[in-house]
């Protein structure tokens, strides 16, 4: 006999059929015993009467394997508005000790009580609550495809062991290549940039490895990244439309077709519009001091209060909790991004529920500026690591720009998660390194 | 002025329009100068005869960006079937030295010539031809992508950085993280396993670090793999084929979508089955020593000899150039594969003109034989790398099996291509760490 999921035991009503997942509850209720079965489309749940099929289940835990087959009938009270009646039961793989954690109610994703969420990880995801989190985070990598597909980006896969070369900035994890020194790959930074000369439209969603030595709700030394870039656009104004289409089609179709997990999840109820508002750094200084009575005039970047709340004050006067933050001050800016005329750099960040997801600047793409540039940052142009990044430039890159996305980020904040952990299967950071 | 991209300028014909690339080409015929001007799309000829535009353009090399209008004329004879005449040209970027390599003219990949051509790669992929590659490889990942989101696969994204747990074999890279000892992960192995108590079907396209301390053809120490794990099955026979039908599917479509570019790289004429050709070790090992008057037949794992000669048989024979292998003896079983009645390995190779392509066992699933066979494989059940993965096991998996799939690897025979290398971005072997 076929084996049907739980979601589509309903459509058989009337018929016998067969259903394989875990045990996922007992329950004896009025002398009648329940059970509740769970596979990747949902639970279903079984009605065991008869002594000789509830007697197979003795001392047998959640989890367990089995195979039933039975009678299905409606029943509009039951999970999936069907259950299995006259059940015939199979043990296929028997779990007689008691699960370290219970799957059957959501689990407390208190700050307090992460460590043991994430110490249980492997376990913890049989919750069908828990599933949805990441049902959430595919789906949304699903969608950034389709669109990048679109658009004509070319996937590329850049290399993660380099030889030293980084675009400075977070540490970097060391480790032994063959008696020499490999560092693993912080971004695929110079790598995309090169591959405008070939593809001109480049993307790559990989791991990224960034040595933090602080463990904040942020920050994690592996992180997965969407990394884009562009060549011959017009200026800013191109990357930041890019990654505001990206942003609204991959966030609002996941709230189409998510929309019961979304509401499971107690996610927030999505406020966005097609253009998010856009203010610059110093306008946010402007409001943000204003509102709070303080002054904030003097950072040269936003502070994390102010992200919280240029997001919600957008919400509320602009209709949308996206929003861009440009004109950074030169302070800020990293050797290879592009000033603009009136000296603050080329750069927009995209602001989602106070969080910064991705930093999308214009690259300085003139030989001889960049190499200036490089200068002004105590790098040297000459060390091994840069040569071919510059070969590119010297043999005619045009002007182009892109961005490194958060999706770890982006998924915490699209389900309105508290600690970008939450929405990662097996976070790193500076205290954990397992499961 | 809107930019027109290459493909597209016939569509234009007697109009004006602008398009920007790169300088590919120039020459001088009869006094008339004709440049070849390079895009994502392809090329487009431009006929220069006012000397005022020709003179913009001395001393600039290859390379260099320009933004040029002018009038389209249908012109059968050149590239597109259009050319651009009374051009008014922009130079955006300026190149001024030769580059280091001719990329108007297809890059020599013979053996001898493989240390030139990923030395300059940045710059090589500037060549048409060599674009070709990268855009049939993420044509491929896409392909694979669709088949496993119709299947409900789940895209799962683990941890790279672990603890020291490794699934065995290929020696690993070791990093220092924060004053304790990480390794880089060579597969998803354990964890992909432990995801299917989770979401029974999971995925994963990602890089994984071999430290491999040879210098072959078949090998790099960063590799692109596809894993792809599957619970609920009732044995080898659903993995093979899941991996039949995605492989049949993605090199169908490419085949058929890429047609020209595929020409164009002197790629073999596919000949493929539906169902691929199936034999066991021990027919391969007969057929192999009968037909080449040898005697193969006390190897435990195939020579690579057979696995070349295996594939030209079952296309000759069959009509297929994939197969798959099975019945691999238990002393070639890793600690997680599942043995059979008869006591060889569950476990299947999927070969592809030549190559071994996937491996593609049936796991061990029961924890108390699964500890077992780790304590026979001189592995610690207690060591904590261990603890997680058994855990799993112990608190219910049902059977289940996946693959591990090289995806460099299928590129490189999609194509025809003779070392792995070629079909990757920028290689990494133990000789290689850049660029």
């Amino acid at each position: 006999m076929e084996r049907v999921l739980a979601r589509d035991v309903k459509q058989h009503a009337g018929q016998q059929v067969m259903v394989q997942g875990w045990l996922h509850k007992k329950r004896l209720i009025g002398g009648i015993n329940f059970i509740v079965l769970r596979d990747r489309s949902g639970l279903i749940q079984i009605v065991a009467d008869k002594d000789d099929q509830v007697e197979k289940l003795r001392g047998l835990q959640v989890g367990t394997v089995l195979t039933v087959e039975g009678q299905v009938k409606e029943e509009p009270r039951a999970p999936g508005g069907a259950e299995l009646h006259d059940p015939q039961i199979t043990i296929e793989v028997p779990v007689t000790d008691e699960p370290p954690i219970e799957i059957d109610k959501p689990l407390s994703h208190k700050p307090e009580n992460l460590d043991t969420l994430f110490d249980n990880r492997h376990l913890g995801l049989r919750s069908p609550q828990e599933q949805k989190v990441f049902k959430i985070r595919a789906a949304l990598l699903r969608q950034i495809r389709r669109f990048l597909y679109e658009n004509e980006f070319v996937e590329i896969n850049t290399p993660k062991l380099l030889a030293g070369a980084t675009e400075g900035g977070a540490e970097v994890f060391k480790t032994d290549y063959f008696g020499k020194e490999a560092t693993l790959a912080q971004s695929p930074q110079l790598y995309k940039q090169m591959m405008v000369g070939a593809f001109e439209r480049v993307f790559e969603i990989a791991p990224a490895f960034r040595a933090e030595p602080s463990a904040t709700t942020r920050h994690m030394s592996e992180v997965y990244m969407l990394d884009i870039e562009m060549g011959f656009i017009n200026g800013l104004d191109d990357v930041m439309e890019m990654v505001q289409d990206l942003t609204y089609n991959a966030v609002t179709e996941v709230y189409k077709d998510h929309a019961d997990d979304l509401k499971d999840l107690k996610a927030p109820e999505l406020v966005l519009k097609e253009q998010f508002p856009r203010y610059t750094v110093a306008e946010v200084h402007k409001l943000y001091s204003e509102a709070n009575d303080t002054d904030t005039t003097n950072e040269k970047d936003l502070i994390p209060d102010e992200e919280k709340w240029i997001c919600e004050h957008a919400k509320k006067e602009q209709g949308c909790e996206a929003v861009f933050v440009t004109n950074f001050p030169k302070e800020a800016m990293k050797f290879y991004h592009k000033l603009a005329d009136d000296g603050t750099v080329l750069w927009a960040d995209l602001l989602f529920r106070g969080l910064e997801i991705a930093t999308c600047p214009v690259r300085e793409n003139r030989h001889e500026v960049l190499v200036e540039q490089m200068k002004a940052a105590g790098l040297d142009p000459q060390s091994p690591g840069y040569k071919y990044f510059l070969e590119a430039m010297r043999f005619g890159l045009p002007m182009h720009g892109g961005c490194g996305y958060g999706i770890d980020r982006l998924v915490e904040k699209t389900i309105g998660l508290s600690n970008v952990k939450e929405a990662t299967l097996f976070p790193r950071d500076i205290n954990r390194l397992s499961p």
